[in-house]
C-alpha cells in the first residue's frame, strides 16, 4: 500500500502513525511545503520518503491535512493528480467551501471529505501521536459523491484506526462545528486575551493561576495558521455563534450587576446539566 | 493534635485526607450543616468523628471550607467558639468581605485567612482526593494580623502537603483571582449555556465535539452553590473582567465581520505567548 500524506502536522502526522502500525509494509510518502517538516517528519519516522504531487498518481491513498485556505487551493491539484484508483481524503474542520471547491471536478469521485474530529494544541510533526484517532468521530460528508470501492478503502482504514463514522451534509456541519469547537477557540484566546493584557506582571498574577484557568485557556495556545482560514471560511457561523455568546455574557453580567444573584445561581444549575451531555461525549473516555 | 474540619466537601476532605497521611494520630472531627456529608466523610474514613462549635475550644486547628457566603456569616461564630491557642483557617476564594467580616473580632489573631488555590470540577465527600494540594499555590493574606505561633503551625502543615505560600492583601487577591479563576467560570458556563441552547438534538452535536470543547467547557460543571456567592463577593472586579471580556469578543467579532483576517491571525499569535506562560504556572507540573 503507498499511502501520500500532505501536510506532515499533528494531523497528518499522527494518521502516518497508525497507518504505518496497521501495515508495517506501507510505504508512506510526505508532500510538504516546508523542506523542514518533512526533514523532521523523515527523522522521526513518520515518513518513508519525501514525495511530491508526481507521487499521487500511483498511491492507493491521499491524506491531505493542510490549513483550510490551502486546502480550498490545492485540493483541485491534488485531485488531477491523483491516479483514477487514488481516494482522497481531507481533515478540514470546514466542509462546505471545501466540497464546492472540487464539486464539478472531474475526478470528485476519487475524493472524500472528512473532518476527523481529533487534535491537540500543539502542531508539526513533532506533535503527531500513535493513537491520536481512536475512539474519536470522524465526519464524513457528501460520502454519495464518493466512488463505492474507495469509499470501502477509507472506511476500513479509519474503522482499524478506531474511529466512528458519521455522516452529515457540509452545511449542518459547518453550523454544528462551530459551536462545539471553533467558539471554544475563541472564547479561550479572548480569555488568554484579557488576562495577559490586564496583567503587566505576569509573575505574580499567573502564579495564582489553577487548573481550572489553564483548562479553560488551554485551546489559546493553537496555530493561528490554521485557526484563522478556518473562521474566514465558516464566518457567517462562527459570527452568529460569537453573538449569541457575548448576548448571554452581558445579561449574565446583567444579573450579577442587579444583584440577581438567585437567577445566577439558577443560570449556572442549568448549564450544570453539561455535565450528563460531557458523559455521553465518546472522547471523555480516555 | 485534634483538627476540626467545618465543611466536609472537596476542599475540606482532601485537607483532612493529607493531615491524617502525616499525622496518622491526629483526631480529625467534622462539623458540616449536613448531616448526610458528615455520614459519608465519616464512611470513607474522612473524618474521625461528627462534631460541632462545642469541638472548636479544644482543637489545634479549624480548617474552614464553606461558600463564601456562609463564611462571612460563620467565622465570627467560629472565632467565638474557638480556643485561645486554636488556628483557624479559611479556604475561601475571596478575600476581602472575609477579612473585614473578622477584622474586629477580640480573636482575630487566632485566624489566618487563607485561599488555597486548588479543586477540580467536583464537590462532596466522595471528590475528596489525597494530595490535592501537593504542588498548588495557598495565597494568605493579612499575615501580620495572625499571631506568630499560629502562623507556624498553620506554615508547618502547608509545607508539609507540598503548598507553595504567597502572601497578597485581600484587595489586590481579589482582583487579580477575578481574572485567572472567576472569569474561567463564567466563561465557561457561558460556552455551555449557547452550546446547550442552540443545540436543541443535543446527541448530534455533541457526537461533534471534541477534546477541545471539553475541556474550555469543563469548569461549568462547577457548583452553583459555590459560585454564585463568590461572584456576589467579587461583585465589582467580576463586572470590570465581564466587561472586557466582552469587549475583546466584540472587537474579534468585527474583525471577522469585516474580513480582516490579517488581524484576526494577529490576535491569535500575540496570545500564543499564554504557552510560555503557563508553562510557568507550578500546577502543570502534573
Amino acid at each position: 500500500m503507498k499511502v501520500v500524506i500532505v501536510g506532515v502536522g499533528l494531523i497528518g502526522g499522527s494518521f502516518a502513525k497508525d497507518v504505518k502500525k496497521l501495515h508495517p509494509e506501507a510505504e508512506i510518502i510526505g508532500v510538504d511545503k516546508s523542506e523542514s517538516h518533512l526533514d523532521e517528519a523523515l527523522e522521526l519516522g513518520i515518513i518513508d520518503t519525501k514525495g511530491d504531487y508526481g507521487s499521487l498518481t500511483l498511491a492507493d491513498m491521499v491524506f491531505v491535512s493542510i490549513p483550510v485556505n490551502a486546502l480550498v487551493a490545492e485540493l483541485p491539484k491534488i485531485l488531477d493528480a491523483a491516479g483514477d484508483e487514488t481516494v482522497v481524503i481531507d481533515a478540514g474542520s470546514t466542509k462546505s467551501l471545501i466540497c464546492q471547491s472540487v464539486d464539478e471536478h472531474p475526478k470528485r469521485r476519487n475524493f472524500m471529505a472528512c473532518h476527523p474530529i481529533a487534535g491537540t494544541e500543539f502542531s508539526g510533526p513533532s506533535a503527531a501521536i500513535e493513537g491520536l484517532y481512536n475512539g474519536k468521530t470522524n465526519i464524513i460528508c457528501e460520502v454519495e459523491k464518493t466512488a463505492f470501492k474507495l469509499q470501502e478503502r477509507a472506511l476500513a482504514i479509519f474503522q482499524d484506526i478506531g474511529m466512528r463514522i458519521r455522516y452529515m451534509n457540509p452545511d449542518a456541519h459547518d453550523k454544528h462545528i462551530a459551536y462545539v469547537s471553533h467558539l471554544s477557540h475563541i472564547s479561550s484566546f479572548m480569555l488568554g486575551k484579557t488576562v495577559i493584557e490586564k496583567e503587566k506582571n505576569e509573575r505574580d498574577i499567573f502564579d495564582m493561576a489553577g487548573s481550572g484557568f489553564e483548562s479553560t485557556v488551554r485551546l489559546a495556545k493553537s496555530s493561528p495558521d490554521m485557526w484563522a482560514p478556518i473562521f474566514e471560511q465558516n464566518k457567517d457561523n462562527v459570527v452568529e455563534t460569537l453573538e449569541e455568546y457575548i448576548q448571554n455574557l452581558t445579561k449574565f453580567k446583567k444579573l450579577i450587576e442587579d444583584n440577581d444573584f438567585e437567577s445566577v445561581h439558577q443560570e449556572m444549575n442549568n448549564t450544570n446539566r453539561i455535565k450528563q451531555i460531557l458523559k455521553g461525549i465518546p472522547l471523555t473516555k480516555k
